[in-house]
């Protein structure tokens, strides 16, 4: 198996210097623009990683882990038009940079792109990688409709949420495990395993993001902490606070979030999540989730120095510190 | 060959109490309400038709037939977003009835289905298949952009408007003929010559499109007339004017476009059309285009008596009456 360095060195390779531009010059722009600002390329990442971890040549899964990366960037197109989002990445998102019908219809075009790739995968393997593209593309948008859905929703709870991030994120993780296997001729269990491996993984990482907004140092987290709870976003520790608060916390959360001053508001909100323990609660149902993940990493018939590696590098992902 | 009757009633079999729908449903319904509207289904039936042409079985397209009609009608969702178009089919246009937002995420979803239906196609033409459709499903949307572009733009002319209706509108209905070739195992050169008649067929009908917009029958249509000069989209017959027209009918034509007077728009630039030719000029084209279709279609060799009813299928389509 590779080394983790080996993977990020090739993830890098793949997209560097990587030109989508095309013509008309208005449709293609963006598409350049979005591609071009990095992200943690962590879709195509996992990928390799499970083409590596079950013996498989990295050359045949290389089209569709750049393939999942350009489907990851077109849904944050779409995403960041439907939540009025301006910035992505430190940079104005593309429907904020343009407008929305650029937006659209450049997303579109991404995502016929991402086809693109994912179609140019040897043919023995090409039918079972696009169902489990398919159906992952699917439960993406399925995910996206549910969380636009909890805005209105007054009765969400965790376990609305935790399905709601299982289709709208960790699917996509699952999947781009699950490609890698497939393009490692990988049996059908491990298949299955690293998928529901994959799907532990992505549900903690999510967790992760919601937790380092609201606890997260500015520097590292990339984006102005606090911004889910100025918009009041249906978050795990949203959640978990209203339902470990009393009646009268409830209240004090309820007129927390309803602050106009942005900054009183996230020390407002901050103050009860303190006294609720939230952060400990967060951090321990991410643990509870990579102990999970790991149950099943360790049932998986590959040699164990290979499975620290992958293990190691997750640990980091979501800086598991016990 | 079947005929063409034989072929609309399997189209119409293939869609009939077909279900979309799924959870969320919010995310569904209108993917079923708008694949429930009907519409002509030319792009399946053109499919089913090619692929009896040259003798394949029409169980093998199917799929890929339903996939073709499925993502049309996604690009309607999101080309009504775009153009802000309220009403399609004489019903309110989905972003219209529900909100932008769903627009963009069940036509994201649709889009993904019509990739299932094509996915669902024998693994000996998947590859073909697919190619054709990525191909084809991005110059959509380059035809879109082009589209777009025109409305700012001050130099268009009629050799562009030609090639932005072949991205647009022409290619699908080109692809849908060629993948029908290809599930028939047809020959590289008659997939080829399928396309490129397609290509014809399928300007001839943009034309066809335009020009009932203009002189057409409310009734036949099926959409207000005049709806093109009220927006002042730079159609066939609106850039023929301008290219034929003098330096006093250019003032003229100019003044008719920016009265604001609906009614009265309508009737002046239809007057300043009539008085330069432009519906004949436009029939004229139209007839052309067929004529060079006609010419592909004498060169495949396929038998008189079938190459002879699918003509005379699209000269209804296009009401040629000469």
């Amino acid at each position: 198996m590779h080394t983790i360095d080996e993977l990020q060195d090739k993830v890098k390779e793949l997209f560097e210097n990587r030109s989508y531009m095309g013509t008309p010059n208005e449709l293609y722009e963006p598409i350049q623009y979005s591609l071009s600002q990095g992200g943690k390329r962590l879709r195509p990442l996992l990928c390799l990683m499970s083409c590596s971890l079950f013996g498989g040549d990295l050359k045949e899964v290389e089209n569709s882990a750049i393939g999942l990366e350009i489907f990851h960037n077109f849904t944050l197109l779409h995403d960041d038009i439907m939540d009025q989002s301006p910035i992505r990445r430190g940079m104005p998102s593309v429907f904020n940079k343009w407008d929305t019908n650029t937006a659209i219809l450049s997303g579109d075009t991404m995502f016929v792109i991402a086809y693109e790739y994912v179609t140019n995968t040897n043919p023995d393997i090409l039918v079972d990688t696009l169902l489990a593209f398919n159906q992952t593309a699917k439960e993406v948008c399925e995910g996206q409709q549910y969380d636009m859905n909890f805005e209105s929703e007054q009765n969400t709870d965790i376990s609305d949420y935790m399905e709601m991030i299982r289709l709208k994120t960790a699917v996509l993780i699952a999947a781009a495990m699950k490609i890698g296997a497939i393009a490692a001729r990988a049996q059908k269990e491990d298949l299955d395993k690293i998928y529901d491996f994959g799907i532990l993984i992505g549900l903690a990482f999510q967790l992760r993001d919601d937790y380092l907004d609201a606890f997260g140092n500015v520097d590292i987290f990339g984006k102005a902490i606090g911004n889910d709870i100025l918009t009041n976003k249906k978050t795990f520790l949203y959640l978990k606070a209203y339902e470990n608060a009393d009646l009268k916390t409830k209240e004090a959360l309820d007129n927390a979030f309803t602050t106009n001053d942005p900054k009183l508001k996230v020390e407002s909100v901050l103050k009860l999540y303190h006294s609720l323990g939230i952060e400990s609660l967060t951090r321990s149902k991410i643990i509870e989730l990579h102990d999970q993940a790991l149950i099943i990493l360790n049932d998986i018939n590959r040699p164990e120095s290979e499975k620290a590696e992958i293990n190691n590098f997750l640990r980091h992902l979501i800086k598991r510190e016990v």
